[in-house]
């Protein structure tokens, strides 16, 4: 049979509101009582029925995460932080992979709605209209990261565009005449009606810095392989003069890197190379890639403390914009 | 007022049946009605009642996974793995990290069993008999990975011993003639009573074939940092003759190598390194590391598949253990 307060409280000749205190670290108890009734609790394989409690308080102290993948190592980095954070608040996370596939994201939304989450913290791939009033339809708390979807989610983000047009600047002041752009294919996205957010912010800070740069040799890498897009970009190389790339995120970067490497291009002796993120990993690469960084950490604590905010109050939104700053590194 | 299945019924003018055919997506129905049953579903909003799906099946479609933490990048590559397979049954996962900490494991796993989950895949820290008999009452199904617990629970993992073992012998036969051991401390997690036995697995490996090859010059670094580790390793080396590093894993080669190559000692003209694991990451890294290689993909999919056979039949165990085999890269 099923132990439950009222079998603790007995045990222990104590009171049930003793119990609770102690069961739930709640002030008004001496340690050696609640002590005392914490391992009553063990002995006698006290589990409290959360799915009853949750009901009670309306909560499930559960967040759901609905992230891309774990390919690109920013995303495990950043899950880090978030789980961090939200155990320190008494939350545990249902965690879905996407793989920027929107049925998945639609089906892994519904379920975590099903199963009555208390938010949901979203990497959204979908975008039309009629998706958002779903999403606002089913009424629970949702904060969007990476991409934005609506006014009506809050947002954590750096300002991508800003950014990209300072990594331009700084590339042209190392002396760079010729600057390509490597990105994830966009055209294709966008016909499937993908939320590509992000993308379209890094690439327009490219071209807003090529412009005020008064560089109009623009070279847009978007179509095939990475090994593709390495051969477009060494094409002529030595005909062009100084000749740098700026890729979207350093997960690319250092496949570009590698490319580079394997084909006996120095980097930054013949070509300059610069990514955005600042993940772990590249600390152990050499060169060291010049980068854009943001704390993965405020960002992750940013969002889960956004959320909190929104189940609170439902009517809460706001945009937390993260800083950031350029890595020097030795890839330029 | 929530929508049910009797609203759809009577809006598309079909019987309960054909609506709960839609639904759940079993055949019996032609494809145009079902669409606009789930056309109709969307309209009205309806949401399946997951919880009381779930009692009266008497499954909540929801696994646990109870990890380390994401900073090793071979455990977000697992938990990719192990994520798509539970989806492909359709199941859905909460993600916990325990970062290596008895209590938070603990706690982690009550809140799983609250949550009725269907079964839980475990990275084991704790370990005592205790423990072990307080997870089987439980009742829940669990898989452990990465390191053993009991036998009565499955298990999926390589055979750590003998592929250690086999390294010593790979770096013997490259004519290194001594060979150093890095891990992380051992003593201090075994006073924890916490569970090393991967740990202890590899390090037994190391010894064995330490000792099949007649080199009594044994040198096991485990205390204090990355950096202390490689002062230790980079002492006397030119009086030494030919010194080999073999890693527990490759997060940590890399760490070593990158203080080696912060001290201008080069791999591997001045000193050997092999890792474990065969993590992504090493494809960026120069030089490519020698290290013991097995499939991430099949042990995700086989922990997973192991738990989905322990939810059928909760009398199932099983050890799963994996090939492995050597890549040599260019550091030995």
């Amino acid at each position: 049979m099923k132990t439950t307060i009222k079998d603790i409280s007995k045990y222990c000749n104590v009171s049930v509101g003793t119990v609770d205190r102690a069961l739930n670290n709640r002030p008004g108890i001496s340690s050696q009582t609640k002590e005392k009734i914490l391992q009553a609790a063990e002995q006698l394989s006290y589990h409290p029925n959360h799915t009853g409690r949750s009901l009670a308080k309306g909560k499930t102290m559960t967040i759901g995460v609905v992230c891309f993948d774990f390919y690109n190592y920013f995303f495990p980095e950043l899950i880090n932080t978030i789980e961090a954070r939200a155990k320190e608040k008494g939350y545990f996370i249902y965690l879905i992979l996407t793989h920027r596939n929107f049925d998945m994201e639609r089906d892994g939304i519904r379920y975590l709605c099903e199963r009555q989450v208390d938010g949901i913290i979203l990497f959204p791939i979908g975008m039309d209209k009629g998706y958002v009033r779903e999403l606002e339809r089913m009424g629970i708390p949702i904060v969007t990261i990476y991409n934005k979807l609506d006014s009506h989610f809050p947002f954590v983000g750096v300002n991508d565009r800003q950014a990209m047009e300072d990594a331009v600047e700084y590339i042209v002041s190392k002396g760079y005449k010729h600057i390509s752009y490597v990105t994830p294919e966009l055209e294709s996205q966008e016909k499937e009606g993908l939320n590509t957010y992000t993308l379209q912010q890094r690439l327009q800070g490219y071209l807003n810095g090529m412009k005020k740069a008064g560089l109009e040799d623009i070279q847009v890498l978007e179509k095939g392989s990475i090994e593709e897009k390495t051969d477009l970009l060494t094409k002529n190389i030595s005909l062009k003069g100084k000749t740098a790339v700026l890729c979207l995120c350093d997960s690319y970067a250092i496949q570009v890197l590698d490319c580079l490497q394997s084909r006996k291009i120095s980097v930054p002796d013949q070509i300059g190379l610069m990514g955005y993120d600042n993940i772990d990993a590249l600390k152990y690469i050499k060169p060291r890639l010049t980068t854009i960084k943001y704390s993965v950490m405020q960002m992750g604590q940013a969002v889960t403390d956004l959320l909190f905010q929104s189940i609170q109050d439902p009517e809460f939104t706001a945009e937390y914009i993260l800083d950031y700053s350029i890595v020097e590194g030795d890839s330029l």
